[in-house]
């Protein structure tokens, strides 16, 4: 199973309400774009300083079913629309569980 | 339940071997550490450039575990001697699941 996991920093840009539109968006990714067996985003629990603000996490069968994921156009319309703009840091990656 | 989620990015003295090394000192937090309900940390896959370089996702069943296991001697000493010293970055979020 490939897991994905994403950890986002917004921008000063990204106001309270902004960063729930984003969260509502991601959380859309299940339905509207699909292909992975576990899926949950929030926000950070705010327990440590310096954390990341937004942590996203899910797994797929394989390589191939994240790839469809990862280059859906809903996706990629998602993140251009929802993500980038308001980014001040993405880092991620993909691991074997 | 609580996630915990770290992305690790090593330094360039951080060659093949001492990864694997740190890796296998990071599994072992389960069996040393406890605490937690699911733990699976890895390397990256290498499906994208800029990507971390492991990812490391453990569940909790509240706030209060996660702090034993965040606070836990054993824990922090696996840090100062196999993490800290290869970080070139570190960044985490907890987050309700």
């Amino acid at each position: 199973m490939l897991r994905h996991v994403v950890l986002f920093t917004w921008s000063d840009d990204a106001d309270p309400e902004r960063r729930s539109t984003t969260l509502a968006a991601l959380r859309r990714l299940p339905e509207e774009v699909g292909g992975m067996t576990s899926f949950a985003v929030g926000p950070d629990a705010g327990l440590r300083e310096g954390n990341a603000h937004t942590a996203l996490v899910a797994d797929f069968p394989d390589v191939e079913a994240w790839r469809r994921y990862a280059e859906h156009p809903v996706h990629l319309q998602v993140i251009a629309e929802h993500v980038t703009p308001y980014l001040a840091q993405r880092i991620a990656a993909q691991y074997e569980v």
